[in-house]
């Protein structure tokens, strides 16, 4: 009989899915984990499905190996070793997304470091990584299928929550599933936002003391859940 | 027993919050409030709540100093601030948004100013000042929260509807919800329409006289209304 | 007891309104009239309203100095002049459309001629005027009120089917509603084409042999019914 | 007595013209082809209507030369040829697709190369060359509606799943349906993304090796029935 918490969890999951969808953070390809509330060994995942049309009967538990608990015969996302290594190098992470918002992509070719510009933005942190599978796998399928690509680009991560790919998207983390779809949507919107804005001229970013101050003000109760409100309602799911 | 004026501003400004989420001038955070009909030392604004999903019982009456009348426990928003600065400031406006509509914020971001480049623009006047919450508080949340710094970015604002807030958005007023909508919808129109004109060559703005006629024009009745009925139907209330 | 040529021409043109609302040529501000059917010295348009919500009792007969036959106090839009002179001027045009779609105004503010990239846009034609009301009217409210500036207007567009305006919008025509509407839409499309295009280099634009060919391609009833078909559709009005 | 395995291929390609309709590839004009799944001398079309709006009804069978086996009176789109020279060039292909897709169009205009940039986009493959009716048509209508026009594009696609036409759009094919309309799609995709990215500088594209692996990849079963079922429901049908 599963557990309240896990309920409550794959509850949100479905949400978190459906809410990338609707942000046009993710479409066809891409996907959103969360850790197991009471076992922080395992994690969940939705079958291979684009998010946008997940249901609560798609999830799967995955050990941080990614072996399913019970597959049942669904198919599963290839890339499941970019959520188990983030999981297992970085215990305060609870949720991990994988996304190819288009807006982040033009940083990872070019090599121009993607940075907060707006206050909303200060959650992508101090610093956006990028990681190129060109460096230490050369040519491949360009997915991170193995456990060995997957630590390469947890460590590529340097502690920040997100992680450019060049040629390919980002992986976003969070405390919770609300902190890392908070950041997901923020890093797109924030690099929209440059793309329009560096035909003006180089932007005045965010200092390093406005980064921490505004970062943890909108990781507050109050800011997460009027965010999550919001955007759960979008996707279909009003009156939370 | 509440007041018919009263009754009939909360729902202009309930209508106010959908037509900012609809026309893309707010997203998950932001506000809009109105000065009391009667009380010019109040104002209404809703609960801490996105304005997309906003509803008549999340409508709090507020001091111009931003405290509650009857809170009943719902969450505030943080930026109360800047609403009761501007109606201390300028007794003609009776109205105040406050957004992060993307368009807007590179002109903050690179002190290329911005101007009225087409008639429907003309609201948002001669000029658009840019207040920066660096110059006088240093590293801060980036947020508006004391009367302090409501007072210092009303004074940013020379008089005029617009105030753009470096690195987080602007602040429009009105003398009416009307009005403050429609100039906030404007400036980011404006602002959109410079950022694509840039790329071919310095535009053409309006004149000084064009705009002081152009704007008495638009603030009509007439054009008020037109544009209040379509974004009001937009938003999903029609037959007004 | 009104005509069915009539009755099937206001239909007609509460699609037309609608369409063009849908397709994002037109929002708050803009109108499209209709000549009237039999009597060539009159034509239709709706009350002051934005085309997105007009229904057939709005639209009001006019002459062409722009009084109206039955107002039954209804508002009027003001630019009713621009409508009338273009259908003095020419008499092959039976439809008259007048917006601010974004794209188009970059070439009205910036002098860079705006030419048919691809071969949707040759119905535009070989050249786009730009009308200035500075030249002859100096600083004004932006509006083609008096029949002066309509006929300004209507002259300057040299017999095309497009004119823009600087710092204001476009007015477009045609030899039927389906026609100027057609126009006016990938006069939009074809703007926003070039702007994107300019990044990479100067576009290979249509030759004059081609823009005459496919044109007439384009203005056959065959193509015209699909677009028009397809365009209603997203308006609304499936089946016609 | 219609075959079971022509009454799939139908289904198939309504679902194609509706999936084409919602992701902005195509508008009112443009088109897609399947090929007769038991006889490969024919292929399956709808009548002359926009995508978006094609049913069952619409769908005709056509000889290679694009003769109709049964029009019934149906219009008919006017570039059959482009369709039917391409399944003759090209036994391998089973699906065809025209389109004026507005990102793919400015690298046509300006004879900048457009290459992947984005490991979705490998399907597109190692070149995408440009056709200009010009070089040995000169002046024309713009569209292919001879055979021997049909044979020049399908020829200047040199084995390809891409060709740009200047000035005019694309054309694309694939093995199945799915196949041809995921190429379809991320042309579009990788336009936009490289419009996008090369304001910031020159991107770095995905290598040979890169393309050859990702493409096989993204050709699997799994990925292409998880992009159809994702765009199928968006485009109203669920529940395949």
């Amino acid at each position: 009989m599963p557990e309240p918490a896990v309920e409550a969890v794959i509850t949100q999951l479905v949400i978190a899915n459906r809410i990338l969808a609707r942000e046009g953070v993710i479409d066809d390809f891409g996907h959103v984990s969360v850790r197991h509330p009471t076992n922080p060994g395992r994690y969940f995942l939705s079958r291979s499905r684009s998010p946008e049309i997940v249901v609560r009967e798609d999830i799967i538990e995955f050990t941080l190996e990614g072996e399913p608990i019970e597959q049942n015969g669904r198919a599963m996302y290839r890339e499941r070793a970019l959520h188990g290594a983030v999981y297992m190098a970085r215990p305060e992470v609870n949720a991990v997304t994988h996304h190819h918002a288009r807006a982040v992509i033009p940083f990872g070719l070019t090599g121009r470091p993607l940075r907060a510009a707006f206050h909303m933005a200060s959650v992508i942190g101090h610093k956006v990584p990028v990681w190129d599978s060109q460096a230490e796998f050369g040519d491949t399928n360009m997915l991170i299928e193995t456990m060995e690509q997957g630590h390469s680009m947890a460590s590529a991560m340097e502690g920040e929550r997100c992680v450019l790919i060049r040629g390919h998207g980002a992986t976003c983390c969070g405390s919770s599933l609300r902190e890392a779809v908070f950041v997901s949507v923020y890093l797109k919107e924030n690099a929209e936002l440059v793309l329009q804005t560096l035909p003006l001229g180089e932007p005045n970013y965010l200092t390093p003391g406005e980064i921490d101050q505004t970062r943890a003000m909108l990781f507050s109760d109050m800011a997460q859940t009027r965010a999550w409100d919001y955007r759960a309602a979008r996707a279909g799911f009003r009156g939370l």
